[in-house]
């Protein structure tokens, strides 16, 4: 695209929008060239530029989203939403041809309903900003995403996002109860407020975890709880992980839902809690909360359990300690200045083969030339299943393969999970890293997704090259 | 259409599904020209007949499905599938050109995973038969709608059905963990069996409440649970049907969910539990079960609230009494005869509008000409809200305006309902009674809808007149 086209559409934004709500300066369009992916630090760190968009529209409202779709429609210019850029799949990789679209502005509360337990909210607020508010009236979305101080509401909903209390209180799908977003020829949209409803399908879908490739979210309406009474924390030590597996398979067959389940393998045991972990015991974390009643309850039908099936107790310090450092999210580059290259990979399983899957995809990574750690912990489960959250670090003979290394570690993973039935993504989405397996995930539901892009988006101007494969 | 060119039709499926997988005799015919429609049975009852499919194809497995799918979207044939002709809004009447697609052939339980809680099951298996299949391995669906003997598992899908234990287990939506479905082309989708999954949107959604819109569906994974240790019922009464409401919402605010909750006005209390009723008070209906420690603990947590908010104690009798007559569903023939139009009309809203759309739709039946009784109970209930499942008799003044006094009471509800913010459909669907205020309900999200049926169902042979306004 000649500059002048540039310019022109710069200026045809400016005039639509107003001067102060599109830049181009060189700060800004560095700062919405990427997420937190960390394939792209690793670029960086070889010297490696990231593409500068066109440039970054700040909308403060819906209508100015709607009429910079339409426009971008129009004149058939990639649009790439931005909500605090840190995925960690790709999601955002803009083009010099793309506008990217960051919803900051659009950060306000905008209905607290305390009588039917629901907030509205513009997607651009920041998630620690938005739990804070909920906190002073004495609620909360009780979604605790590790990334909820470098995330916005809306990119919850975007990415399919999953909190760390999830066991109990469900994943953004169960938390989001309504969505305002903007259509790719800027139509605005807004699902009714769903208590539940038999009226055709769930319009929701269309949002939730398309990763900006369908339209813009806007508002969302997210379920709330008052604030718990009571919080117990406890934790079990066990032989092995599948022994702890065991234990979480059995708290949830029989209807038990403590908020936190997390089991770390030996290796993850012994790092993040040697006080009471050597490297041979698998550590299984809980945390109940709720009226007393319900937390002593659960408290002794959990820890019953995990007595039953070989669990020893080591008591609520492993948990008040993971949830001192609970969203800490370390930086990548101290790692890759010593020529590190690490990722986490979060995928699921059905409880009948979330053993071996643990067991293969850590085996596979550890086959990867240069591979010093593959451990992994289960984080969120359900009464079919568990996700697994994998970590990799490795270090390439030679610090220039560290961009193959990566990939092969990443494509060890996807390969042993879907050789166990597994899926690809439990939490961070997909964006470019995982896109190629998209076909072998979904099969023959990939044409119902192809389908429902090209009737949302004909023009195919909703990030492209993210989410759905060519 | 020509007969020589129905008689081509009904050869060319002949030919390829097998003689006797396609049948054109009057009594199948009729058997398959409507669903369990109230409007219908009094249309029946003044002398109209209803229209002839052109046939009725009962396939016995997904490829054939497909092979008629493939026929009929090529010679543009539309086509309804039918499950147990239950439903109640209209969705199925074919007219003379339509192919009916009876799937009770498909039958068979695939897959019941004991370790992953899970059942792999074939879409026309009649629901009780299949509840009863599970119980002699000590399993169960938890999925209890009233028509559980007169429903398919397919047809729960296609309906966004609820169950009677739905306060605890969740809605169909909640149970339905993947699902095999036939495209109008002739395509087989299968959707990843999903703990959960970040793989972009939801595909379930596709299928799930399309009333047959979408495709066919052959195949459904939904979620077990093992048979419950103990059970416990329990009932207040309370002094109006506000009380009771805010009771409910007590328990749901914080955090209990008895598998049963239905809360029955002054009216329907009278008349169903007449040994602890007068035709003053509200009836709470609660059900717990589970592990002894989970139940002990609910049970006093759920009768607290009761106790504190007005509520007293009725005992276990009323529980007893509906659990025994609970899926007792009432021919519509013998009120017909006597001149009496009624149905059931359920809606939803949230905590803060309910009490007010409860009264006015109360209020707006009983001003059409000619009501007798108009009613309503409670029994789905959230955090953000609850059901009202309204009943209303009425008698014509003149037998020949059965419709007119019909229709004039489902207006009322309807707009009465919307009027109060509350959604037009609970869990009964939308098919054709319904779908003149899909408009309203959907707005500006109906754009949507539209635009999935485009491209999923280019010609529009599935289920035409049904679910989606012109």
């Amino acid at each position: 695209m000649p500059d002048n086209t540039s310019a022109q559409h710069r200026q045809a934004l400016a005039t639509r929008l107003g001067a102060e709500r599109v830049s181009w300066d060189d700060g800004t369009l560095a700062e919405h060239s990427r997420d937190y992916w960390s394939l792209s630090a690793l670029r960086r760190m070889q010297g490696r530029q990231d593409n500068r968009p066109l440039c970054v529209v700040t909308p403060e409202n819906t209508a100015q989203v709607s009429t910079l779709l339409e426009y971008a429609n129009t004149q058939r210019i990639p649009v790439v939403p931005f909500g605090a850029g840190s995925g960690v799949c790709g999601a955002v990789l803009p083009d010099s041809r793309s506008i990217v679209v960051d919803l900051r502005g659009m950060n306000r509360i905008l209905e607290l309903n305390e009588n039917s337990l629901y907030v509205r909210v513009q997607a651009g607020m920041m998630g620690g900003v938005f739990e804070a508010e909920l906190n002073k009236a004495k609620y909360s979305a009780r979604h605790f995403p590790q990334s909820i101080d470098v995330s916005t509401v809306g990119g919850w909903v975007a990415t399919r996002a999953a909190g760390q209390y999830s066991t109990r209180y469900g994943n953004i799908e169960d938390i989001l109860l309504g969505v305002e977003g903007v259509l790719p020829d800027g139509r605005i949209v807004s699902t009714r407020l769903g208590v539940r409803s038999a009226a055709g399908p769930d319009l929701r879908h269309v949002f939730l975890g398309a990763e900006g490739t369908m339209g813009i979210i806007t508002e969302v309406t997210l379920r709330l709880v008052p604030l718990p009474e009571t919080t117990v924390g406890y934790s079990f030590s066990f032989a092995s992980m599948d022994a702890g597996l065991e234990a979480i398979r059995k708290i949830m067959r029989d209807g038990w839902r403590p908020p936190v389940v997390r089991l770390y393998d030996a290796i993850e045991a012994a790092r993040l809690f040697p006080d009471v972990s050597d490297t041979t015991n698998a550590l299984l974390l809980l945390l109940s909360e709720g009226p007393r009643g319900m937390t002593d309850a659960e408290v002794a039908g959990c820890s019953a359990i995990c007595t039953e099936n070989g669990g020893t107790s080591t008591g609520a310090g492993p948990v008040e300690r993971w949830s001192h450092e609970r969203n800490h999210v370390p930086g990548f580059d101290k790692f890759l200045e010593r020529g590190l290259v690490l990722d986490t990979i979060e995928v699921a399983s059905t409880w009948d083969r979330v053993g071996a899957m643990y067991r293969e995809v850590v085996a596979a990574m550890q086959n990867v030339p240069g591979t010093l750690i593959a451990s992994g912990h289960s984080s969120h489960s359900y009464a079919q299943g568990t996700n697994i959250y994998f970590t990799f670090v490795a270090k390439p003979e030679d610090p220039a393969g560290g961009e193959a290394t990566y990939l092969a570690c990443w494509a060890a993973a996807m390969e042993a999970t879907l050789r166990c039935g597994g899926t690809i993504a439990h939490h961070h989405g997909i964006g470019r890293l995982r896109r190629d397996w998209m076909k072998e995930e979904l099969g023959s539901s990939l044409e119902m997704l192809r389908a429902l892009k090209r009737a949302i988006d004909p023009n195919g101007i909703m990030n492209p090259g993210v989410l759905i494969p060519d």
